[in-house]
């Protein structure tokens, strides 16, 4: 590691940090006579950049190569492929997840499922457990939406892609989900966070309308500590001072994610617009930036949505995204997965 | 209630929304030929907005007169004063909040107790369970910080205010607290809010950096919701471009804020500046503005502290703080509520 | 039209909008009883949009479908397509504009020019008046650049595009500029705007960072007012909380214009980056998100670049991002135009 | 001053910033063994920042002490005083500006101006020339506008703060106005600034809506850098994500310039609140944080504004800020500059 020490610093905030460094088992040297810059040499743990950046004097940790967190792509690391029931995300694969923004009815539910595992999705996403802005909206139809959802991953073989919200449900949720989804307002929620981390079930981490990407990569930490190492990350628009679409859909932040970490990394157009006719742009945006694949909001009658009903696209223009993800996908050397889409999509 | 409808509204989206009228008991009109503006008569209940607004037909309510929500100040209505151990937030009193960021050692927290006891705080402050952005930063001493916050509360008669994190420590946290405090990460945590809400106990409820006002109300419409009516919303900054301060004190929504909700408003110039020598500028806003009190990071040696160091004020410039508090207010007719603070400050 | 009015008007309010109406010829019907909806029938103009909007008494205009304004497209309007010298912005033809920040030596710009030509640049891209920050900093060569640039407009066939930055400039920097480039900081800058919209030449008009697209696109009427039908609207990424990037590329932006406006668009992934390694990837999402080409700073020795230096590519990693552009744009059956670009790019 | 490099430069950058540092007269040497931390000793200028600031291989310049640029404080300097007719800024005193948007008609104009006047006015705020948004919209009266301004000022003794667009209109406003306004939408416009800086009269320099405070501390070294000394900052509210006020008003950005720059500065509640009802509470918390004056929107019939109407409040609720201002002003002992002001308001 190299650390940046604040300058002119106290005696006192000096011995913390060589102390830190000395438990740790680090030899130190500094590069300058100014005592700025101080060279860490040892085999270090991904717990050790925040112990440094914790302590007052610490200024940044300018290099972390002996001591990478475990979302830090080393150099040369290839991607970590997720693979989830029929999905895979990362390295050369792309998936797309799709389905109803919350699990409404039965007969609803397998018309929107079959719908999209004959457009190109590998797995449905549908909350059992909403987070809502109001606590008198509809938040969800809770255990029963899960066992529609066991059902309807029994009779499609899609995999199952749905929120969790509290740490008390992750037990009960993962007997249904294959990939558990922490969505924006749970981006920050610690508990939550370390407790899907004991699972060894995969994790959709959305990003937070507010949070930085540094933020965002810490909340993958999170669960990657615990031992869980199956973390895609998600990206779905950020706050901004515009409303034409509702959220910024942040590419460069795709961008710079499929550098910095070896985790694969999605992106969520339905949200990101907020409306129906500006998903398909976006969606291409995101896969041409580099995203592994896609999470969109189909539903088979727009009209009756309950939630989030605007941004919500039919199963056709799901398979004209599906098609642009397989062609987008194939000019890099890529390919999308899936069960049963025309041959003419299969690169 | 007054109903903004979209236009050119599909049969079966009108018939839900005048069923669900016709179910919750309104007597329903058009204001209009059009059938745009839809006037419900009759006495409704608080979550009768949101049942609306989760209708896709359902553009804007634009009035909630007869079904106002939990937090909504109704013409005339006063001030809800919210009580805490020796503080008093609303009506015309004010009170400071003051303390550490983290618990950090017996000696050190009853030096700053006394301290800011001794200046005009009558609440301290102090995190025993810290929500950090890094699963390796530290975490809080937990149940023993909790045991150190007890017998300072005793020893120095000052109330507590004290961060709970996770659903499962409501109770635990709540056996030493007089004021739970849901941090800014929490504030979209729906399971933590409805935990606390289950109390009666006080809630110092943080705006989340990335949210509008009305999804902080709603915030507190969980915890409302519950049958807890003592919350008190605290404006912390929110993010904006430029680095010169951390957040965005956001003066303009403790303004509205103070016309909109009959709830009492604190603000957090410590975090929001990110940086003590702004600290009291902020302070000085946030009372200007409006709020009822201020929670302020205060610690003896600002060159030790854990986290958060940066912004940390020393006992003589939060003395500033409490002075310009009492005088600011009594521009007002309002009064600085404390302990023991010099008589020259007594309006 | 379609005008909303505010609610319970005055009565001097109302008058002044049915005076303004009948004054423009306009037939007016109100749609409800509440006198909230005023249908405005007539050959409207495109300058009566904003006349009722200053009015005090109207809330929005819904509609605007018989005074459309100049940027606006009608249902089925083709794209306006954008010629300047050898490239083409529109219908189903993209260009590239590439170059250095600012012309610094004529054997440097031969350098860049010659090398972007080959490598699938119609226009050259160089800044002789330079917008900075500071006052101190290097403003550009002035008439000394635009010498060069005439130069090497002569010995390369590519045509210029170069920024005008007073209204004073104009006649001058017109005599050099096949395309008139109006900078971030200039899209405010009413009287460059109506200076440059006397003239007949094209423009490309770069998005404030701060500015909406409503405000964007307000930006080109100004320009369009004058009679000069010739815009190329860019977006350069907006001011956002996050540093990983300089700015945020809005793709949403790019898909909402394509829809709203038949004037061509462009995207500056260079500007929005702010850093090279992540240039290319902007490209690609912008070109997928329906940009009709690109604006990218290119250099010959990156070391050497004067300002904006880290975001400068190699004329290696340009031709990437051509052929990206050329196959991503055979995707929708458009076409990148270019010189001499390899056969393998022809679509 | 003190420079940090890039690390691991290239020879040829390490030589530029070198040779620059020779040619301005510095001697050099490096704090650090790592060719990191640059020493430069001797008399610099203003200018000297920016120009190494240029330079590829500067990553900061930390400290600027021997080479301050002009809006810079340095150790122990008093605030600049900026006298503007009967109004004065900085030091100890604060002034009021008020008025309507746009100067409309004689009479109404007459009426405003001696009601402000009365109030606690000691300039007049009012538009001849009016950056909009749209072509379309009302652009101000021009020179009738101007010679309307004239006589108010003879008439009521009025100081006259009236905006300039454009850099050919400088000579003609000039004529008029005892303070030119530059717009948020021009402060980027440097051809303007450098123009007014060629004058002797004081500017009243308004932050655009997404500059940081460094930009507009720049803007503002345009004005400096021409000779002109007398610039008044004016915070007026930054871009957010909500809607509840029109901008943000960066109160934290006030209480920052109050401790980086000698200039003056100045609040603007009006076009942050977007709405009358928030002005005061907004106005108030300008003032607390540090402001030496505000420029609000008032005007004698509302329900007639033509533009920003929302946001013009009575000259009732002005005097209630003027009152509100002076009583603020005298908790600092500073006091409010006014003309007829109550003696009740004197400090």
């Amino acid at each position: 590691m190299l650390l940046r020490l604040r300058r002119a610093l106290p005696a006192p905030q000096l011995e913390a940090i060589l102390g830190l460094a000395s438990e740790l088992g680090y030899r130190t040297s500094f590069l300058d006579s100014g005592s700025e810059f101080l060279r860490l040499e040892g085999s270090g743990r991904p717990d050790h950049r925040s112990l440094f950046e914790d302590l007052v004097g610490v200024a940044a940790v300018l290099e972390s190569d002996n001591a990478r967190e475990r979302h830090e792509r080393a150099p040369g690391q290839p991607d970590t492929q997720v693979r989830v029931h029929g999905g895979r995300f990362g390295g050369k694969e792309l998936s797309l997840v799709a389905g109803p923004c919350a699990v409404e009815t039965w007969p609803r539910l397998l018309e929107i499922a079959t719908a999209v595992r004959a457009r190109g999705a590998t797995l449905l996403r549908g909350g059992a457990y909403k987070p809502r802005s109001s606590p008198y909206s509809f938040q969800g139809l809770g255990e029963e939406g899960l066992e529609m959802l066991a059902r309807v991953r029994a009779e499609t073989g899609l995999g199952i892609v749905t929120e969790v919200l509290d740490p008390r449900d992750v037990e009960k949720v993962g007997e249904v989900a294959d990939m558990y989804q922490i969505g924006a307002r749970s981006m920050t929620n610690g508990p939550l966070l370390t407790e899907v981390g004991r699972t060894r079930k995969p994790v959709l981490l959305k990003r937070s309308f507010g949070a930085t990407v540094r933020e965002f990569l810490l909340a993958a930490e999170f669960v990657l500590a615990q031992g869980n190492t199956q973390v895609v990350l998600c990206e779905r628009g950020i706050r901004g001072f515009d409303k034409i679409t509702r959220n910024l859909l942040d590419v460069g932040a795709i961008a710079y994610l499929k550098k910095a970490t070896h985790l694969p990394v999605v992106a969520d157009p339905s949200h990101a617009a907020g409306r129906a006719d500006l998903v398909r742009a976006l969606a291409r945006a995101g896969i041409a930036a580099g995203a592994d694949g896609l999470i969109l909001e189909v539903h088979t009658d727009v009209s009756e949505v309950h939630s989030d009903g605007a941004q919500a696209i039919t199963p056709d223009a799901f398979e004209e995204i599906a098609r642009d993800t397989a062609a987008l996908a194939a000019l890099d050397g890529r390919r999308l997965v899936h069960f049963e889409l025309s041959k003419a999509l299969a690169s």
